[in-house]
């Protein structure tokens, strides 16, 4: 908004909602520009910016940086994507066939071709039942916007993936925080979960496989978390990006295919498992066996697409090619690799006094608890990881970052030796930090 | 959000804002499941698709239907991009330089790319003036998210396309229309455009050239227009993603190097120069000589990018060739094509009693006028043209999609043959259905 003030200021008019409004035509005075960015752009807020920008990031400048931050599996080039995932997108750009718009919801083939890929007899998929999305965070902002107003809340894991804070909030909708349980491989406290909804709870997003805690749900623990959505009758938001990224003798659960009572939105996309996060290619999957999103979500949905008209055509046309056809391989050799980093830097840590590594069962990272009372010169999981990068020049997300203090996450695809000197560096640092009791 | 209800409903609890809500823990009877789509869903609306699914469309089933409908230059095939720019892409997704996440703003060497191509005296541009965005609607909906607050109102053309509604409605800001004046090449009415200006005014948007009247602004005519806004201290929103797509004997103006006092954001894309509006590759400039914006808005593009990461990577990666490598003379065949079309349209239909065409001077469109009271058996301009559909299978937009009624719309990129089919069906419909005065 914009107002009008004389030099002495007594032509501004504050309006009752706060604005400082422009002056009436015909006010004395010059007007002067005044233009404030929207309540919405001053709220929509990044809280992994946030920290990070507070940071002292100054590496140590005889050592090589090695960062352990990104959720990027792309960074170091040694996770590159299958040349078929290259190659379906060629072809669709020498094809001509999709250079023009699509329709907001994604053509109809490539939702066939999804469908066709995730569909099940527990869970059936449909073209109708998709919606593609600008990557999986805009999949994830059209499945908050469709379900909440302002003032209402939402459920989301501590710790937990920053984006649904900064979406949630971008719009109005609070967010309240269940806890995870790290001693119990980061199940949810199903208890305190409950304990939160309330009349305005508008959905409970959870994060199978999880960011940033690597853990995969069991079968049991889902029909748990079922069992509380069904019961207080609250929709779930499953952001499901990592769906399929999980290491051998794991096994993978989609939600949907565990109930056919709780409505359900699914969100993904290309980004992890084809190892592609910049294309932006995203969906959203509406599960609604019971008719109780019904029409008015999916028409809900169908007009939140108008406003950007979906993703990129180009990755839309290769997408039928990109699931048939990407090798099996490709995804067992992504898994694998992950795992053997998971291992390796599970056992680095697990043998240094003051850490307590949690070793992951899918995706790609892991959490690291600090005993911050081992390490007493630092206040905090901040100041212990700024140091880490000041001494050691190895920077890791403190997990402060995802509203979970004295922990920090480990990025697990970056190249083996990277990792490995990354841990010795780590290893020394809390060697050189750590103040054990006297035995 | 959802409801408890009983059975008789009495355990309905409605809160102060409209909300149903959920009854409180213990209240008696089951829970029932109320999912309802949010208030922004309900409300964001694209008008066009409102009036033409209200319309019967059933073409004669003895003439093939010919759609001049859709504001889409890739639909018959007959305007194929530049090789260069399918070439540039290819090379960006071999190089695997471009499958991580980019800077949500996107990346700096496409955003220089960009500065480097637009950049003049008047109205110098760098990186850090430019955020790219997942088609010229995303840049559209921040531009306006960023400057306008629920309740505030823009200040948008009649006719015009209707995606300023669509965005501006979504988020709770008020739209206002002021008039272009058809026989002044349908220059801004700037009288009612100024009236229309008050306190809570956030931006006029300007489209130039313009969807649907294919008007280009003279340079005179720009500078009324920023004098106005200068006056009013309003910020522009320059909606110029036809921006340089004029005939040959008009120029284009872009609105920044004729201020340097009124701050701009402008938004443009690959879409409609390089014909590849699928793409989804968008910008907003920032034009702010005498930081008027400041950093505050800077700041709220930067954060509002941040919701769903700017445009997929792929055709970032491709920017700087594109640019720069895509022959001239793609540029001059496209348009000369489009003024070709223009004119055998605009002679033919100027010929037929009851249509009052109005030659465009760039874009891709042609708005005409309909005489309403020769045509009584319709009653207005939506009538007109879905009888043109079922009696000659002829499908052109009527403009009520653009708040003008008694006109329609006519896409200009269709093949020669096809345009010349249309325009005699046009002219046999007229014939048949006009009742003139008697001489």
């Amino acid at each position: 908004m914009m107002a009008n003030q004389t030099i002495n200021g007594m032509n501004g008019v504050t309006a009752g909602n706060g604005h400082r409004e422009r002056a009436l035509a015909g006010a004395v005075g010059p007007k002067r520009w005044n233009v404030q960015a929207s309540e919405m752009a001053k709220r929509t807020f990044n809280p992994i910016r946030a920290i990070v920008d507070s940071m002292h990031i100054e590496p140590n400048p005889h050592k090589a940086m090695i960062s352990l931050s990104i959720g990027d599996p792309t960074v170091f080039r040694n996770l590159p994507t299958d040349n078929e995932v290259r190659t379906a997108v060629k072809e669709a750009i020498d094809s001509g066939n999709y250079d023009g718009y699509a329709p907001s919801i994604g053509y109809q083939q490539a939702r066939e071709a999804i469908a066709d890929y995730y569909t099940c007899a527990e869970a059936p998929l449909e073209a109708r039942d998709i919606v593609l999305s600008s990557g999986c965070s805009q999949a994830i902002e059209m499945a908050i916007t469709v379900l909440a107003n302002p003032g209402d809340n939402i459920l989301v894991p501590r710790p937990g993936f920053s984006l649904y804070q900064t979406l949630a909030t971008s719009h109005g909708v609070h967010v309240k925080h269940y806890d995870l349980l790290p001693d119990q491989c980061w199940e949810i406290d199903l208890e305190h979960m409950e304990s939160l909804v309330d009349a305005r709870t508008a959905c409970v997003v959870v994060n199978n496989p999880s960011n940033p805690c690597g853990s995969v749900f069991n079968r049991e623990h889902i029909l748990d978390i079922l069992a509380v959505a069904e019961k207080n009758r609250v929709p779930i938001l499953a952001d499901e990006i990592y769906g399929d990224m999980v290491f051998p003798g794991h096994q993978y659960h989609a939600m949907a295919p565990l109930t056919s009572e709780v409505p359900i939105l699914a969100c993904g996309g290309l980004a992890k498992r084809w190892l592609v996060p910049g294309w932006r290619m995203g969906w959203v999957f509406i599960h609604d066996r019971h008719q109780i999103f019904g029409q008015n979500i999916r028409d809900g949905l169908l007009r939140l697409s108008q406003k950007i008209l979906g993703p990129s055509t180009v990755i839309q046309g290769a997408l039928k090619r990109i699931l048939n056809h990407t090798p099996s391989d490709f995804y067992q050799r992504t898994v694998e690799f992950i795992k053997d980093n998971a291992e390796y830097c599970y056992n680095t840590l697990t043998t240094v006094p003051g850490l307590k590594p949690f070793m992951p069962c899918g995706a790609m990272y892991m959490m690291v608890g600090i005993q911050m009372d081992k390490f007493p010169e630092y206040k905090d999981d901040v100041q212990f990881t700024q140091r880490l990068i000041s001494d050691q020049s190895v920077f890791c997300l403190p997990a402060k970052c995802f509203e979970y203090p004295n922990y920090f996450r480990v990025v697990l695809t970056v190249p083996r030796e990277m990792l490995e000197e990354a841990c010795m560096r780590i290893q020394d640092f809390c060697a050189q930090n750590y103040i054990g009791t006297q035995p």
